[in-house]
């Protein structure tokens, strides 16, 4: 703090205090320490640089070099107390500099402005935060390939509407979260193909007349490449709402791999236990087992998204370049990955430990007559009738089962033949949910054979 | 603990310890401890009751009230160390007075539900924040009225589109948020009814078996009645919805304010201008003096909206009656009521604290023809011409005045005759800002004596 | 169109006709066509109270009110072509008025802009809304509580983490929502009040120098009161945001109501069986009812919400007074509406046709140890065990059961013992659903008693 | 529709009529009949190979091919009325073809489902209207770039904080715009990626059991590939929520250049002037030119925002696979494509259009003391002192100049030497904002020849 209270960084003009409400309002620190790594990390290549360039002597560079490293260590070692005076890590890194080399710390600066020394450094914490999420998903991936391998053929109802459609593998079920998630990797990879690119020396809005290297920082820093508009560079944030939508979509695919674990443990389905766990009980209710972690996935999307939402609409409408809202990108962004890598964590726990009943997904099959277009492909197949007329036909032999209460398998080819005389015996082949998997042997189909293929395909592609 | 590591609450039944993602996502004593006083007081009424109906015995009630009482001194003065194996304030509270009391303890939760209990302290604490934040909106409408009445006759230019449309004065431009904020503080009192509702009693979803006193207990604890359905009791969240829209909504005025404050202290404008206290300064540029606190508020909109949106779509679809989704109602809730308060404060401060400039205000009126209305007006009342037949030969006047680079004041009597004979001397009058704003006398116009009239309305509904 | 292409209410200065982009981005024609009703009621008032003001003839104002009674009549029965030119209803009215009476039309305009007059239509339009919407809750909620009342005494699973908890009756159930929807429409009742005041008078932003009177068009029109500040009045959006929030509110209840009724349809449950009025099948296996309806108010809510964000955004951060963003509030608001009102049919109708099948709802309650909780409760009543060691003694017991896969209710007595000695004969009289739902009497439970003193309130404030 | 009033294709055992409700909320036609084209391409080659394979005979595929051709060209030409009680356009193409041909129209829907044939439909479309938007962003980089390139040396403030902070040139300042729309277009080309792949022959879930080759009907659609898994193929819209989210960051993007133009053509700036064919006048203030259309599209964000949460809302949480609520993915996509085209041709047009006023530009930079940063740098380059040390002095001199009222380069050197004894003469070489411009020469900065050399990097990379 300068005498008048003000920040000592800037505040040379100054002649009065902030507001208590600023002090309150306006600090970032208690948030953005999380970068101290990344700026500590920024600053030495930037010091390198300046030392390179002959902006700085290489005796100065030499004691920033070393002063950053004991910054470093204080802060790991937790020796180091930020201020809220200083209110950024940004700040409190240099003047703990000053306070460790002297004025060599003064001429870091150089060259740079805090709008672009606080982008660089997210955009670095950014990209370990793709690659630790893109690495858990994939982990994710690991644990459902695996489940569908064992379950490949174990047979399971195949709902739309909620209401039982067809026999699928459970295998296949859980493939078909393996592509998701694939795509949610995918989309990952762009969004850190357009946050890997260095700000550095934007400088604050406009670039500088120092003769810097922005492409060493660039490379030094392990960035693609430097960005290439200066007033761009400071004034977008477009890459964190990107990753923010990225974390949102995939919270959105995990939401309903939990609204699936939530349904299959609950009562009315019981496909799957999970076990102690991952299962909480009732103060009230002993019987219960909940499902809590897969409830609390499921409610947490609704965080993921709201933070997608802060950050658009906090950038919406904003002139150029740098405004103070800005400021408000990096709580969402933090909390978001947390939560995210949290669920992700939970889900592929999850996956691990539940118990797979077949009996219960069984007992569906028995139910829903989901072999009935089994059943109408037979008559297009073996009888030739057009698709719409054996769609009809097999309508009226449901509504035949339906009366008698049973499956189609039981239904006796009398009555069968009564609604269309082309039904012959060789029809019943056809109506046990057995071979209805087996025959959808279509690329991408439920037949076990052909969820074997996919296995593997998407183990190496994704694992 | 129960030796399994399960909770000792309800976690009876269970033979193995929790994963250890669970421990992290499961556990909400790291943000509900906020509830610990609302915790308590609804225990002690609570245990009250159920010794008044004869449920619990004299002594043990006593013995719970002490208990209480001592729980509630030891976190206030910082010597309970909460627990997460614990999971959330209730059982900690609960654990702790076990310890305390011995077996009382156990007989606290009788005909009551943790259901019930959380939705209980949220209700306390909503009433509370809704009553913190009503009295923090209407300090600062004092403040604008305070600056309003202080600027009631200070001439500004009033935009729509961002252009100059005609003169108001400063102080009825503020009163508009006066406005604004009244509804938002009404909207408040609304949310404040539905939230004062004693749900306690409804036990986990069917209320019990027990002879427990609703009323009693709403009664006691400030409630003005109790719920009417036990099902609805524990499974609703809009009440907390309903509170963070308006949240939202008070954010949205707030933003529209400080964009106002970020404009006028701009160089576009220069209409007012904060002191050190609620600006700050450049790293590399020394001359800036940036309103931050208002970018910052104005930033902090979005967040409060992601809240509002987390929220609705965590709710959205949830089939009765409690799901653990519903636990991710606290963290939104908290959080933007603390930055709201945070907001309001800084607006507030600023407010007070904004030099107002009439100079700057002034020249903008001497650029935008602002008293064409007044003329084509002159030309309604004093020559009895049809108002869409004025308003284009008051569009020929100004474009004579914009052609000469002059104000419609400075154009020359006959230049206006020339586009239309029916102009007389008697209309420069008009073209003053201050007869403009003066002549302005309708209900709710910017006239100074009736915006006078207006702050003492407000003064009477708001302060 | 004037010559030059512009709009002739307005173009008069302008030399250029407008791009052709323009003529498609900037008309509203398309969809505020449907304030007409209100634009020329507001317009007949406002005539009506300028000659009673003296301010124009009562002559003109006989023939303005001649001729717009005129263009409602053409606009009725589909005479009067809408003009894209002519951008909104506003300019197509008074330029069909100009057509049909000459100058008077002229005059209508006085003391009066776009702004104002813009703002009192569409609050005319929401009060008439608001009104409607309220009355098909109202059905909705007869529906509900007719439906309640039928199955007061209908036990169903209540559950919790989609867990089966305790019995609850369906009656009881459906009343929760009556409370939901109760709340919804009081919520809708305070919109009401923020909307239905006259900014008619406001003019563009200032008020105008006309002697007009507020207070009486206010009345005329049915609003309770004038607006306070003529700024706000125009520059105001957030009674449209509330009611876009009380829809999005009302949606997500509704969504979860649907989310019960698709559950209820479905395999896993079929508590309940909707008719082939509400369903529909698939064009490839035969035997599926689709409670489609159900789906659709479902995934409608997201519509409804995306409404709300959308004008918050829009909204946020707005300088004074009016900006054409603005434009931007009718389509979400006759879009959400519209929707709202779709959407409270197909609930209604389901509600209604819904066929409900006790069987499979009690099936539940032989699996799950729904009066888990009353054995508990019996422990602490009768054997005065402290309610935490009842629970634990419960869970005991609890586990027994699963064991020999039997229900409370089957245990033998003495395995009961061998876990608590104090465990009596008496205890079975509380296993049985019916009793422990009959003895949940407390204010709001779940007894079929107490389930019908809520139907009578509820029917006596709601309906 | 069938005798019993249900539509014919799936209605085969449906008994009665849907109700009122349902024929308005079920059917879709009124917004997919935009699919047609898709539709039916993608019914021929589903025929194409069906035939192919064996599945059908070669003259009903002729039959089938020349029906469909004949169905397009009906609704090309407005012959063939669409029916409600079809439903969707699938089910309106497929009766009307069978009119036509008769029972080989009832082939063609075998080994396919509505399911799958309706998501290759959206995607289809998608690709196409990602085809358009890539082509319409590119076409509002051309204009950016060309006008970048006419203002590369027009020296104008840059902003932060929206205080004056650095002298930029306009042309700077637009290409900043192009690198956001570049980066834009690179996330549609990933959206492109993850749609252009064909679900056609997922059927409804499973796959399906005849012989098909889902790789020909990808590769003649021009599909990069099938896609790998059915359940996912019909129960997955992340590519739809995908285009949103680049739609929505666009539109943030749009609303940001629309949020400058609006405050360059505001009496604040005056930068910039629109012409006639860009601007409004109104009703009331004849000397108004408003900027609507930049308001309009900055507007417009909340729309399009709005519906990328519809969708994220609906889909969140659902089970596998198809559920209805997925049929309100289209309205939003539909929507959201269409108003971005429209902002987009909008601001293509305002940036054509906009005339460039280079004096008020130039007058910012007589107040804001825009070179004090380069008075900070000649500081650490020519008199080697630290640049935190040069920040401080040069905020005392500012000091000095803001006292006199004149710029930095209009102080005198004793002044500045008073200050720190170590300025020189040479120092005012730097306070020129032409200068500052000019020795801007780092890689992405601001000086001309750089912004020379960024555009032709642009060019050959965008345009």
């Amino acid at each position: 703090m300068a005498d008048n209270g003000a920040n000592k960084m800037w505040g040379g003009r100054f002649t009065t205090a902030p507001a208590e409400v600023m002090r309150k309002i306006n600090p970032s620190i208690g948030f953005d320490y999380r970068l101290y790594a990344q700026d500590i990390a920024a600053s030495k290549v930037h010091a390198a640089m300046l030392a390179r360039q002959g902006i700085i002597g290489a005796e100065d560079n030499a004691r920033i070099q070393d002063g950053l490293d004991q910054v470093r260590r204080e802060i790991e070692e937790g020796r180091l107390e930020f201020s809220i005076d200083l209110e950024d890590i940004h700040m409190n890194v240099e003047a703990r500099l000053r306070e460790l080399i002297g004025e060599p710390a003064g001429r870091l600066h150089t060259a740079r402005s805090r709008n672009d020394q606080a982008v660089t450094d997210v955009r670095l914490w950014m990209r370990d935060a793709i690659d630790a999420l893109d690495g858990a998903i994939r982990e994710m991936q690991r644990a459902l390939i695996e489940r569908a391998s064992e379950h490949r053929a174990t047979i399971m109802p195949g709902f739309t509407h909620m209401q039982v459609a067809q026999p699928v593998t459970f295998g296949h079920h859980l493939m078909a979260y393996v592509e998701m998630f694939g795509r949610d990797r995918e989309r990952l990879a762009g969004a850190r193909e357009r946050t890997n690119v260095s700000p550095l020396g934007a400088a604050a809005l406009a670039g500088t007349a120092f003769p810097i290297d922005r492409h060493y920082t660039a490379k030094e820093l392990g960035f693609s490449r430097p960005t290439e508009n200066s007033m761009d560079s400071v004034g977008s944030r477009d890459h964190i709402v990107e990753l923010l939508f990225c974390c949102a979509m995939h919270a959105v695919h995990l939401s309903r791999i939990n609204e699936e674990i939530t349904l299959w443990c609950s009562d009315g389905f019981r496909f799957i236990a999970l076990s102690d766990a991952f299962t909480t009980g009732s103060s009230i209710m002993p019987q219960k087992r909940n499902p809590d972690a897969a409830e609390l996935v499921r409610g947490k999307t609704g965080r993921v998204v709201g933070s997608l939402n802060a950050l658009l609409m906090t950038v919406k409408g904003l002139p150029m370049t740098f405004m103070k809202d800005m400021q408000e990108d990096k709580e969402p962004l933090f909390d978001a990955l947390e939560t995210v890598q949290l669920c992700i964590a939970a889900t592929t726990g999850m996956v691990r430990d539940m118990t797979v009943r077949p009996e219960p997904m069984r007992r569906f099959l028995e139910r829903g007559f989901p072999t009935a277009t089994d059943l109408a492909d037979w008559l297009v197949r073996e009888a030739g009738v057009p698709f719409r007329d054996a769609h009809h036909i097999t309508a009226r032999i449901v509504a035949k089962a339906e009366e008698r209460g049973c499956t189609l398998g039981e239904l006796d080819l009398d009555t069968m033949r009564a609604v269309d005389g082309r039904v012959t015996d060789s029809v019943f082949a056809v109506l046990a949910p057995e071979h209805s998997v087996q025959s959808r042997r279509s690329y991408g189909g439920t037949s076990p054979d052909v969820v074997g293929e996919a296995i593997e395909r998407a183990t190496r592609r994704w694992l």
